[in-house]
């Protein structure tokens, strides 16, 4: 997608052949645009260990890529054989969000690459290669995510007779937690791209405000008009017609529907279910959790730390980004990063297969190869 | 209610016969306890307009004593005959805060009293002990919201055998909203000042943030155990059994039960119908509005600066209070202050004269000879 008018991914090669990878550092986002350059398997742990990135697939990206560096012939790593650099980046890239599916997957997959190589030249090519693979799927899974959204959201605007189709999301499921399209905006750039118009409501997103750093720069840069919304004002808006549909990410998303994404979620869904709001949740087949069914029940809950919630970082008058406390000294908080929206209230899942009911029928019905039942 | 253990209102006359009124600079809080002396009625004209304090009856009885301050002999009120002082103060108080009820309802009631005095001395006398019946009277209808109420939380504590009630509350109905205990506070502090085992799951309440800065103070000052969550966790709470019920304030309540108050408020109720977790509303008769019905369709919502949702304040480490900027610079924000619960999702209703159903029989109950059916 666009910054400033030109296209940007998360994360790409340099173009000499073993040179460095630049990502954007989101940690400064919104407030500073800062290109990184990574140049060694250790400084990409750090990046994904420290946020400098997030997002599952864009993690799984970042760390094929820093397999591909640490075997790069004229890189950083130090001496040694390129295959005990290979395992020991493996190990370091493992290590930082351990909980990150797509992460380990991609790890697995470099180092299967790396045992049909013979040598060091090979294996930094072949490493490459795959890497930008990886990431071209990544980028292909969301686009095809955004035309099978996209139908969606045209058959609103047909009917609104070409006034704003006011989409309401929460989080950053956008360009910037994948490689490119994002998964939950997907559809909406696509939209936009269209010549569609769309509006998109962002949920601020507490505690960690996702929504209001991320996504309302992402939309900004790439032209998508918006307006920021607190957490608690969609309830109100979906009252008074002012949504024609809501579209979220998922961090987890059971094999009968039930969707783990950003804490906040279910309530968007219970307020959609309410007024007669579609309620979509975006997600590429990588997300679906084959062996849980009851969401509520079986998908573990992260708590995070207090700190998050007691405390807001942001953009002082000096030009200084603070973090402010926003409660008494001794008040205590509790940090639960996600909630999960039982299927029942949710309308479809768009995939990169198409658009399924949010059941276990549904799934199956795009992902029966994948999957069989159990 | 207690501050660091010594029990406070939020507005008293000093004891002198003719002095100042002393309240708390709500401004201030949570990082600094500071009291305030108004010496006139134009200081209190600016307090409330500045909103050194807010809540509906608190801001009635700052009103009352403005009123009181007007025509006391030794004011600063400058020289002029002591009715043309009131009439002044009274144009001036109400400009201030226009689309509160209790203002208004106070000041006229003050006008009364002093269109029956003869001379500045008795004027002085009589509005002084006014103010001070007004003050008592809404402690007294808080006090009695606080039984009313407790006897639904001594129910739920027998249930559970002693352990802790957990009761998720909504912005700031507390004392610091009222001249005492509260109005969604009321029961909690009675539960806890009786001895029951009470523990608050205190919303943040994005954009202003009143409960992270005003319920977690008070309640922490008094001594209830809390605990601050961000205004999207309420939803995950309750799918998880970790709330018992859910006891908010409102600003607004029709004739058939539908409640406005703080946003977000309708979101938590839906989360309350979904789980079967009790939902109270907790008001005093002021707050009844007989003249509407449809609470979604008929209650006017206010729509505030998009600075309030742009920027935060808080505490930064050097000690300043500070406001930071936590979306992009162009970022443009919707700041709708109240939704609608509709009286469907309310459970009861707690008033001074006891506890009704959310419909126009349950409150024609309890106020039948208040307002006559229409």
């Amino acid at each position: 997608m666009k910054i400033n008018g030109v296209p940007y991914r998360t994360i790409w090669p340099d173009t000499a052949a073993t040179g460095f990878v630049r990502i954007i550092d989101q940690r400064q986002l919104p407030h500073r645009f800062v290109i990184e350059d990574i140049r060694s398997a250790h400084e990409m742990a750090v990046a994904i260990k420290e946020m400098h990135l997030r997002g599952a697939p864009l993690i799984g990206a970042a760390a094929a890529w820093g397999m591909a560096l640490a075997v790069q012939p004229s890189g950083s790593e130090g001496a040694g054989d390129w295959r005990a650099r290979l395992n020991t980046a493996a190990r370091e890239l493992k290590a930082t969000r351990p909980t990150a599916v797509n992460l380990a997957w991609a790890i697995d997959r470099m180092l299967a690459v790396g045992s049909t190589c013979d040598d060091a030249g090979q294996a930094g090519f072949r490493l490459r290669e795959e890497a930008q693979r990886i990431c071209d799927a990544d980028v292909d899974a969301c686009a095809a995510i955004g035309r099978h959204g996209l139908r969606l959201i045209e058959e609103i605007a047909a009917r609104k007779g070409g006034a704003p189709v006011n989409i309401l999301t929460h989080c950053n499921a956008g360009w910037l937690a994948c490689v490119d399209h994002g998964t939950a905006t997907a559809p909406i750039y696509a939209a936009h791209n269209a010549g569609l118009s769309v509006h998109v409501w962002v949920d601020e997103t507490r505690p960690r405000n996702q929504g209001a750093k991320l996504t309302a720069w992402e939309l900004g840069e790439h032209g998508v008009p918006h307006t920021l919304v607190p957490d608690n004002a969609g309830g109100h808006l979906m009252q008074h017609g002012m949504v024609d549909l809501c579209l979220v990410g998922a961090d987890r998303v059971t094999r009968q529907g039930d969707a783990a994404n950003k804490i906040g979620t279910y309530l968007k869904a219970l307020a959609a279910a309410d007024n007669g709001v579609p309620f979509y949740v975006a997600l590429p087949a990588s997300t679906i959790d084959w062996s849980l069914r009851d969401g509520v029940r079986e998908i573990p809950i992260e708590s995070r730390a207090e700190e998050e919630v007691r405390c807001i970082e942001g953009l002082c008058l000096d030009g200084e980004v603070r973090s402010v406390q926003i409660c008494p000294e001794r008040t205590h908080a509790a940090n639960y990063a996600f909630d999960v929206t039982p299927a029942r209230l949710v309308t479809s899942l768009i995939t990169e297969r198409g658009v399924c009911p949010a059941s276990e029928q549904g799934l199956q019905s795009l992902f029966a190869l994948l999957r069989p039942a159990v």
